[in-house]
């Protein structure tokens, strides 16, 4: 048996999330089948992050174990001929037996892309979320300052969370601007069940001028999901980058140029 | 009766083009249903350019008569709600009954959008061509200088084409590099049936090296559509912009802001 890692890309849109689920219409099932029918014996793997139902990936993460010996290119073009249009493997590579794409992983970074216009665009719908009121970017760089470093993130945690604890440290939140769209970039170790969609539901909410950007100070002291901000759609939500120890020579894939290949949008800040 | 522009944006993968249908799944069927509705008595519509199936627009423009009195915003959010998520009004404003969207029309700007990447990505799937050969940017930038200019397209006309005559003007033809995609830009006075899908075929022929950039002056000479490359996919073809003369007074919007605005990606040249 070896290892193989491999970075997947997905629309989530038509799909009930990354887990598997028992009527099947999940991407690791549609994954999962694919494989097994390569590699021609059933293959199970595990992911570095396990996406709602809607949330797209262009920097997922996954290993399996397999006898099948071929060249990662035939993997990569062999699977891919058996996946449907809507899920694509990017890119394959032996690991050695300890590497595991959940627990290796040091950071995980997800986009969220935001269309702010007042007419709704069809060339975005479920790939992008969609604010009509004006957003004021000062504002939410201002709350998205104060969020970042290590904080306990229990305001912003779903009810359904099962971390054993609710700290996390955010290393990265920016807002970047490109036409009518705006991206936001969150980098942490790890994030808590909703986390992305609780603090882009708040971060839209200080956009809008509902609440200052310090608000966000008294959502963390407080530590109640019930007094943020409703979870903002999973429309617009990708995972973007999966951080590895260098030592697993993994191909370097950051979230800024996944970005740029697969939405032809800078992650930059400009 | 008073005379309405109104400018419209969709994504074709679900519809059959733009024009209507005995089966009723054409845009302008969608729309036709919608307008009518909304103004409580049949509506026919004109429009700027008949997209092909699969071919998407963000500028498109449309003419329509109605008894209707409503302020533009009103049609605008009306008609939207009942438009499916794939089509959507952009803007809508009073024009003389001497408009025609289609003859009143001074130049179109298609734009191709082309992912050239070795693997496929799952979310640009029927929304941009993709060429998995590397493609060479110098020799496509300068055959298309060579096609820009009044020539006879015959050799990038369709054998179904019914226009009187096949000289036209490319007004505009440039290639745009944003991360791993391409944009074609393309304006003209007018375009012959599948006139910028057999421009992109021959063109993408060059850029994998297939034929030198010289070719394209043999192709317009020879006059022979036999002679030029496969017609291209319709999947990242967009009609971007409509121009009118200053005197109908419609919204401004320049092909360049509507990517923009709908793509996020900026169609200046860098």
């Amino acid at each position: 048996m070896a290892r193989l890692a491999l970075g997947v890309a997905y629309d989530g849109s038509q799909w009930h999330g990354w887990q598997t689920q028992p009527h099947g219409l999940s991407v690791q099932d549609a994954l999962e089948n694919a494989l097994s029918s390569f590699a021609a014996h059933p293959v199970g793997t595990v992911c570095a992050g396990r996406t709602d139902t809607g949330v797209h990936a262009f920097g997922q993460v996954v290993h399996l174990d397999t006898q099948a010996l071929r060249r990662p290119e035939s993997w990569v073009r062999g699977v891919n001929a058996l996946l449907p249009d809507s899920i694509a493997v990017q890119w394959m590579a032996p690991v050695p037996d300890d590497f595991h794409a959940r627990f290796s992983a040091r950071s995980r970074t997800y986009v969220y892309v935001v269309r702010n216009d007042r007419v709704r665009s069809p060339l975005t719908h479920r790939r992008v979320g969609w604010v009509y009121h004006p957003l004021d970017l000062e504002s939410m760089r201002k709350a998205a300052a104060r969020l970042v470093g290590e904080h306990d993130f229990s305001a912003f945690r779903s009810s359904e969370c099962q971390a054993a604890s609710p700290v996390r440290t955010l290393q990265r939140l920016e807002i970047i601007q490109q036409g009518a769209f705006l991206l936001f970039v969150f980098r942490a170790n790890a994030f808590l069940h909703h986390m992305v969609r609780n603090l882009m539901g708040t971060l839209i909410h200080i956009g809008q001028g509902r609440q200052a950007p310090d608000w966000v100070d008294v959502l963390l002291a407080r530590r109640d999901r019930r007094l943020s901000a409703p979870t903002f759609s999973a429309d617009g939500l990708y995972l973007a980058e999966v951080e590895y120890p260098a030592e697993f020579n993994l191909p370097l894939v950051h979230a800024r140029q996944a970005c740029l290949d697969h939405l032809g949008w800078s992650c930059d800040v400009a």
